[in-house]
């Protein structure tokens, strides 16, 4: 949804004259674009444009080592012919001028009108146009540009600042959409500033393949693949393409098209590049983010430049646009930092006693059953947490119960109880992260610490021990008390529960005291946004339990059927 | 949406693994995250951190001149203290380590459970915690960190990378946080990899004001507001923390979240710049775009940083991390071009005769009564327009045809029907831009190039006349012919009508001749994404008429009330 605007049909012009007063160090506004400030030595002119809503292409592309100028015209909307003229006659330098496209009608109309007038006036001008769509037609000259247009200007550009001539310049950039094929898929549509609807929509849970940058229809819509499935579609329809006598070193683009974040497009790189090294080819020089957009429409392209050893120069080149930034200084000379640290060793611990073994088997069984559970409610806590926090919650206590069960599989039947605790409380922290791993990582450390590997019996008496242990701990390094709807509210009863039932004389029975903790759970409810302590928004309270007060219900009552305590 | 994955649970390290392998120029993974090459000289290391979802933050600020090391946790989830020492330990370079994160209980607990372990080790370790985020809580520091983290990390790396000592460069840190107010709002929720509906949603047409950057809840929701009156929510609010005996001199970031684009952020930061300078603040090196980011959620935020000399050096210093590049020496040197082309001057034609100025009036009211049509119909013809194209088509027209009204009403009275129809082709064809916008001005120059303002009656023979060079510019600039789905099948069935009407000895009716022009593109169906002539997808027809000969029988429809020919 593109949301912020005043006068939806002054959009292209209302961001233009924020951008160039960002960015008034290295290009200047004229009728129709902008043009780059220019160094001493005269250049090729390579002017650049097109519809608006596409940023960084085209005016972000305008600056020392990148476009001599960009025209700009309204979103989506090839740029009249005047403004064509306007912005090359300003770019000029007497060295002649370079116009590139991609292969619109319009922009092929306006662009070529400008060329004649600029050419009547006795000023050289060349046009390269850019074709790399493979799926928009099968006769690479009817294809329409879109990442495309980024590989052949950066080739384009790079040859004029080198101080070639102006048939040389051309040349490359021919070459270069020659050796230039992209393949394009979109999940969701994009909305011009003021309507109230997305110019298309995709289904939901599908792609739409094939697609351009204006929400021209894709080729046809099929069911959203995983990343490594969705990477194989674009390698293979792009290199399907692959031109005679290719060289194996090849530029590649990851284009983000506008809400697929840089995330997503560092995961799906991954498997790229592994199809790509699969087929023999060279990665040079990688693009993964957003060169050539399509306002807020969701989804991603792949660009492949097969390089010779000329536009590979040209390829690498620096460049300092406002949109593109690339240079080689900065990471001259570096030095890659060898030191490592391996994850956390544990500390050496005295032999188990008998007892300590015979318990163990209590912690192995206890760690599954809490896993279980937790798996079990994992979308409810999710949903809880989301009332008040990032939603995370359930994933995040899943995450370090796996780690805990991982860790102890990977421990020797022969370990103590108090071992098997504190592995599982390293791995649990480690694993979960967040507020909740920490917490229940240190109480279990401090139930290991409490218990110990040395008695020789292991009882309800000790399991109080180690259940008051976790229990100061999680409130000692929280820093929460009864009452501020964390954890803590439903540990502490849980502990009185536990000793109550045994100041009876009768054997503590787990299951009250968990049953207490349920109930005292319940009965939270959460702070909005605690995160931060943000006193401001946490007086507002909202009618659910605290997550975190449930997801240590939902543990200990798991155990309750785990025989804790019972004499071995 | 958050769409490209494989396992939603291993997204974040996933991600990481992308990155790390494209940006292996200037940084390396470790157990737990990412650290930057070393220069030969050793410094101070800092390391910055939190959840995954941000980028660029936290991986994408490691490099030279900025982080030394970024500590990765899962999606919207701290890392666990282990990975923070583990950072550290690979950043460290023996001159002291400062840790540097937003302010939220997770990480709180994990980078000071780390801290203690590494000082226990006899590193110096330091802590500066981001706070900006005003609308979080009352007491400075109860507040979380939002996009001051971005500015706050500049200052502590840049210092780093001066080669301060380490309470040197703890000291700046504080200071920057000190001097450092956001505000934020969202427009639409953000969506975890995996979950089927985002953490939070934002009512449809409102918006959420101060929003974090993980969907906490927000302090209310109200109305979207036009851009300019969005710019003087966020400036007012921040402006009103401005600390005690601050300076003039500001760094100002406008942070997009993740689907707000650059072209909304430009437009945006317009009217930041002007409320700002109201204000008797002078912004230096604004950093407008996306720096700290919520996944795919929609919204912004204002961050304003009061300078003092120290401060902004630090803030102006060169950095080059994958997610952020500044360096002065590429711009230095520039100079700024100063050619300019004004607007295409009128070509002088000869003094229009009585005829010429008599039928005048035609024309003015003509264009008048095509630009009430078009109006009336660009809804209409912006949705047939969507089938094909990219559904600017209904305001491209309307744009062309009000650029044509306004331009007629600059010429005196005493202008005549040809320079009045030249002007208004060469104004239709600039401000409309596009295909039909360069052919309806090249229509109507050939239209007044054939009437010429010299003669000394003008009729239907001449009204004829005037529609062939109409008709037979747009044919041979736009390339089409009958039966290609443009608007060329509703300009060539008008003409035969009127030829015919004439032929039979009675006056042509231009009534007539419209029916013949609406009947024509009412039964014409486009060809799919005509756009770069895509033959693929163009053998896919849909079953609605062409936009742009609708667009024309419209016009020559409401021009049918104008008493064209008349003999005057």
């Amino acid at each position: 949804m593109t949301v912020i605007y005043d006068d939806a049909a002054d959009f292209a012009d209302d961001q233009l004259e924020g951008f160039c007063s960002l960015y008034s160090d290295r290009l200047s506004r004229v009728p129709g674009g902008v043009v780059a400030h220019r160094s001493e030595t005269p250049q090729v002119a390579v002017v650049v444009g097109g519809g608006s809503g596409h940023y960084p292409a085209f005016a972000g592309l305008v600056g020392p080592g990148f476009a001599s100028g960009a025209v700009v015209g309204n979103i989506f909307t090839s740029p009249s012919a005047a403004d064509v003229y306007s912005v090359a006659k300003a770019a000029e330098q007497g060295r002649g001028v370079v116009l590139s496209f991609g292969n619109y009608a319009g922009d092929v109309l306006n662009f070529g009108i400008a060329a004649q007038r600029l050419r009547s006036e006795g000023i050289d001008t060349r046009i390269v146009v850019v074709t790399d769509d493979v799926a928009s037609a099968g006769a690479v000259e009817d294809r329409r540009g879109i990442a495309g247009d980024f590989a052949v200007f950066k080739v384009l550009t790079a040859a004029a600042a080198e101080g070639l001539d102006i048939d040389h310049v051309e040349r490359m950039g021919r070459q270069a959409n020659a050796a230039t094929y992209s393949h394009g898929v979109a999940f969701s549509g994009c909305t011009l500033p003021g309507a109230p609807s997305p110019l298309f929509v995709v289904p939901s849970g599908q792609m739409s393949v094939g697609l351009g940058i204006h929400g021209e229809p894709g080729l046809r819509d099929v069911d959203r693949l995983p990343a490594s499935a969705l990477a194989a579609v674009l390698v293979d329809a792009v290199l399907a393409e692959a031109p005679h006598h290719a060289s194996r070193r090849v530029a590649v683009i990851l284009n983000g098209l506008g809400t697929t974040k840089h995330e997503e497009l560092f995961l799906l790189y991954r498997h790229v590049a592994r199809y790509l090294a699969d087929r023999g080819l060279e990665v040079v020089a990688p693009e993964v983010g957003e060169l050539v957009t399509s306002l807020d429409m969701g989804g991603c392209s792949l660009t492949v430049m097969w390089l010779d050893d000329e536009l590979e120069r040209l390829w690498c080149a620096d460049a300092y646009a406002p949109g593109y930034r690339k240079l080689r200084a900065p990471i001259e000379g570096l030095q890659e930092s060898l030191a490592r640290v391996s994850q956390d060793p544990l500390t050496v611990v005295e032999p188990a006693s008998t007892a300590s073994l015979a318990a163990s088997g209590v912690v192995r069984r206890g760690a599954s059953a809490v896993l279980d559970t937790l798996r079990g409610h994992e979308d409810e806590l999710g949903r809880l947490d989301a009332v008040a926090g990032d939603g995370d919650h359930g994933r995040g206590m899943v995450r370090g119960a796996s780690a805990a069960v991982e860790a102890l599989n990977l421990l020797p039947s022969s370990t103590g109880v108090a071992l098997l605790l504190r592995t599982a409380g390293r791995a649990w922290a480690t694993r979960a992260g967040g507020t909740s791993g920490v917490l229940w990582g240190a109480g279990l450390e401090a139930a290991a610490d409490a218990l110990g590997d040395s008695r020789d019996r292991y009882d309800d008496q000790s399991v109080q021990e180690a259940v008051s242990a976790f229990a100061d701990a999680v409130v000692q390094l929280g820093g929460a008390g009864v009452g501020d709807k964390t954890f803590v509210d439903a540990i502490v009863p849980f502990c009185e529960a536990l000793a109550r039932t045994s100041a009876d004389g009768a054997a503590a029975t787990w299951r009250d005291a968990s049953d207490a903790a349920t109930q005292a759970a319940q009965s939270t409810a959460p702070l909005r946004a605690r995160r931060g302590r943000a006193r401001t928004l946490a007086e507002r309270s909202v009618g659910t339990a605290d997550p975190g007060a449930v997801s240590f219900a939902l543990a200990v009552s798991a155990l309750a059927d785990v025989e804790i305590g019972a004499e071995s």
